[in-house]
């Protein structure tokens, strides 16, 4: 609840098993097994470092019985053709369960598996405003190694078409993973601009959900619990990447960000970040966001200041006497603070983004719904100002 | 998060769908008709004052082209009987779906007819210990007209056996209602003392699963979150029965309460309580949670201090300044302010409990496992104590 406010009305589901903690990876045996016996394993290729995980997990699910077929051909914006790929697989193994493990490609791709390996056609087919996904969707079952993009508790999943190279996503509750074990442990090697991305990645969605119009009160429990989380946890896992503790912290504010856009969604910011990673793919999906953040909050923060003052608040404890007005105004600034605090600081020319494509970059901004769901809706020449601000 | 402390190995999950807020009853005859058009409406008799909701469910219901039967005859501890009349109106209508409407008997009720409906035998026969009840169950649907049980998001069914009178539970996640439908509205006409002791009612469960061993970084948050509506809004809601705000706000402490119940639960109160209420029908349930509080917090405290210290500070703002100890060895004191606050501040010798029966009462408040949940075990010389002290 904010302050005394009515509670509105709002509407709030999630049925995935959240199993969270250090060591949790060693159940996935018999969580997985609980689903059948056959089993496909979805990963990124297995470069140096994964290696150890990928003969952990397997020997685990082994354990207990489970049959694992690896498909380990998902690329970092999955495409409908490593789908199609891992779904003739899962297919051909007769999969009674899919399990993602990784980051949110892994776990979105087997989503998508999960799908396509049960119902005629691509998985292209079942986008959001498509057909839909039925029940015969394999159970999903999802092991996260980043805190970042919310997957593992959401009913989204992202796929980049092949041919056209255009990107969409599949949204259904069937999507949902059935268990999501989220085992810090698993998260201490992340290099640290992955977790500076990844976890400002998770402020966004937090954050965001608290001006989405389908927010309510359990969404904005979670949302500010998350918030608060990475403005403490954030600044301190970068110094110290193996503390467990801090691991924990960023893991559990991902999945409360993730149950917030799960049941409310992404407003204006992540509508321009996604333009920029579509248009620019060497800046990372967090990079943009850092980049936009002050912008957005300048142009949003009249329209919601009670959400604008409670990011002051918690990003700088030492305004706590100041009005909601005067937090909201100078939210831009406190932001700003924390991203130079985790080295995120940036602008679109610092990313080489050409000075003349700012009114292509404010046109793609404006593709996906997102920004519709901002609490003030640009126009296209308040795009335009945006992107030159964020320049 | 309890302070910076390490987020230990915690499951959690929920798969009801919530629709909350004012007004939502009139989502129901859509919300019903999407799992059948056969539905089973278990209520309590239709006494005067219930009739107009009774009607108005109904036509709702009508309106989207549902077949209505009602079965009435729920009883205020509902048992094997009112179950066994329930399942075989549900089996002789083919009901696809059952919808509780009215307070934890209702709810309750309606769980327990979709198992006996679907299921061989009683359902005492699918008690937590027995068998399990199986994806047969019916869909339950819930419409909660009180703030107390929690039942519309649990997993729970409390029933009595008629023949011996026992009392015991079913519990397994088909008993989760699919949909479950909180209108404060529907709460505004419920009596002071019936609004006393439920509220009382949701903060016992919210605390005690604080204290819970199962409970975890979710939990927590709810239960926090649950704690700190009641302790601002029941005084509050008791001045002013018909103000809708302050309903909701108890209607969403009293969900996020049974969220927590649902995976953590409750302890030493109400092992405590439960005996009172099987002893002496004639104590309301908060009632004799709220006779046992204090002793309980005067016992346990040392045990949890974080937790009782959040309690103090919760329903004590002036104390801020204090120490986790210091609060929580006050945290009896404060509780029995709050209960002066709510009317509910009472001994169990003004209940008429005689003396001579203290020693059976603590004998029975060993019945249940809940007491064993508690961070500091009674010994029976300790229940005994704990009863006198609450005499
Ligand atoms: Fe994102
Ligand atoms: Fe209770």
């Amino acid at each position: 609840m904010m302050n005394d406010e009515f509670i509105k009305k709002f509407d709030f589901f999630q049925d995935t098993q959240i199993i969270f903690g250090a060591g949790s990876i060693k159940e996935a045996g018999d969580i997985v097994r609980s689903f059948g016996e056959n089993c496909l394993l979805v990963t990124t290729p297995g470069v140096d470092v994964l290696q150890p995980l990928y003969a952990s997990i397997k020997q685990i699910l082994k354990k207990a019985g489970v049959k694992v077929a690896h498909f380990d051909g998902v690329t970092p914006n999955p495409t409908t053709e490593d789908i199609a790929k891992g779904a003739d697989m899962a297919r051909s193994i007769g999969a009674d369960v899919v399990v993602g493990l990784g980051g949110g490609s892994s776990m979105d791709a087997a989503k998508a598996i999960a799908v396509e390996a049960t119902h005629d056609g691509s998985c292209w087919d079942y986008l959001f405003y498509k057909k839909q996904p039925t029940d015969k969707t394999l159970p999903i079952i999802t092991v996260s190694t980043t805190s970042g993009t919310g997957s593992q508790v959401t009913q989204v999943a992202v796929v980049t078409n092949t041919e056209n190279r255009d990107k969409s996503a599949l949204y259904n509750n069937v999507l949902y993973p059935r268990v999501s074990i989220i085992d810090p442990e698993l998260m201490v090697t992340l290099p640290e601009f992955v977790t500076a991305t990844t976890g400002f990645d998770v402020f966004c969605h937090a954050f965001e959900s608290l001006l989405h119009p389908k927010r309510g009160a359990y969404v904005e429990l979670l949302s500010k619990e998350a918030v608060r989380i990475v403005a403490k946890s954030l600044p301190k896992v970068l110094k110290n990447p193996k503390d467990v503790a801090l691991r924990s912290a960023m893991a559990w504010a991902d999945t409360l960000a993730g149950l917030c856009i799960a049941n409310a969604g992404v407003t204006l910011p992540h509508g321009m970040g996604m333009a920029i990673g579509g248009m620019y793919p060497h800046v990372a999906h967090g990079q943009s966001l850092a980049i936009v953040y002050p912008a957005c909050a300048r142009f949003t923060w009249r329209y919601a200041k009670d959400q604008y003052a409670f990011v002051s608040r918690t990003f700088n404890e030492s305004l706590n006497g100041a009005s909601i007005e005067e937090l909201a105004s100078i939210a831009d600034q406190q932001i700003e603070g924390f991203l130079k605090e985790i080295n995120l600081c940036q602008r679109l020319r610092e990313v080489n983004v050409p000075e003349n494509e700012i009114e292509i970059l404010a046109k793609q901004s404006m593709v996906l719904p997102d920004y519709e769901n901002n609490p003030k809706v640009a126009s296209y020449d308040e795009m335009v100002q945006l992107v030159k601000d964020s320049y």
